[in-house]
């Protein structure tokens, strides 16, 4: 059965996210220094449309990250666009351009109604309305066998966290303190038999690898 | 030159000790599973008299980390006993009895004065009054050229960490959320150029060791 694999990068002090977070700074202040390993990897920076890159111990984490995955489920706030209801006028259709690098379907969860976004390269955003649950059980029947990422933001990933429905979670933690922004883990005191399986020691990044049991 | 060396077991949501310490329950509710890394240790067990215990990964961590230590600083807390000033009659001594596992001048910074307590193996525990400053000048001039452990607890790591003052921070990372407690890194929003240096990953635990320039 599809999997749920969550993944998500994380400071030392435990923020997935910057303070102050908004639509000109969705990774709020100091948020893309949790990324600064990602978008260094040439592995990266290929599906993006980006040149160069850098190959380490990180690569094959992402490469093993993106292998396999046959649906996306997403917050709205990680889609983007302004909060509330949607506009039909210039409907807002996600950070990633006509060709998203998913190439697969994406459902993002919002309390909003919006008919499904079908761009190039086989994504496919599809809005649902009904909740973490019923996202899943859409993913996982148009996923054909493969897993399921699940993409965050943080808000979203505690829902499926405290829930017991994650399968698999890698944090990347960096070895950087943000001080304030969002608590990956707040509310969260359970990680419902997910343990400690692999570990990747980058030098600016430790990637740790849980599965359910 | 003495270099002032922090080690703190951590959870992976940032808790350096559950909820709820006091006397009695001296690490909070689920403290105790921070540390589980540790007591299993024959490393950790030899030195507290305890027989038995196993060697793995974490072995040579906790031998590197024992090393070529000269003087140990701490907090009250740690120390233990009763808030406020100290008991003349049934002075508290220390959780470790009269020959402590220390071997060498302990410094515990406390706003009570008190006489310095001679035990048994060479441990001598001094009580300094007047700050951080004043208990790391004198650990290095008590150390004979060795390094100093900061001990703990959290409240003074983060006072010698928002300083500046730390030159190596060992970081055991649990792979296990508290949910409550005490967070490590409450108002320290900087690492004052301590870097990653290496990562051990040992099964229940992840060492992540940080230097500075």
């Amino acid at each position: 059965m599809s999997r749920l694999r969550f993944r998500i990068s994380m400071s030392l002090d435990g923020f997935s996210a910057g303070a102050e977070q908004s639509r000109k700074d969705p990774l709020g202040i100091g948020g893309e220094r949790l990324h600064e390993w990602v978008v260094s990897l040439a592995a990266w920076r290929a599906p993006h449309g980006l040149e160069g890159g850098e190959v380490n111990q990180s690569s094959r984490v992402l490469e093993e990250e993106l292998a396999n995955i046959g649906a996306t489920i997403m917050g709205r706030n990680m889609f983007g666009g302004h909060p509330g209801p949607w506009s039909s006028s210039q409907p807002w259709k996600g950070w990633w351009g006509d060709n998203p690098p998913f190439h697969h379907p994406v459902f993002v969860l919002t309390h909003h109604p919006r008919p499904p976004l079908v761009l190039e390269g086989g994504t496919t955003f599809t809005f649902v309305t009904d909740g973490i649950a019923a996202a899943l059980e859409l993913a996982r029947s148009s996923a054909g066998g493969r897993d399921i990422a699940l993409a965050g933001g943080a808000d979203i990933a505690r829902q499926y966290l405290s829930a017991g429905l994650v399968d698999e979670m890698e944090l990347h933690v960096a070895p950087i303190l943000l001080g304030k922004g969002e608590r990956l883990f707040d509310g969260v005191a359970d990680l419902h038999g997910l343990r400690l399986v692999r570990t990747v020691a980058a030098p600016d990044v430790i990637h740790l690898k849980f599965r359910g049991s």
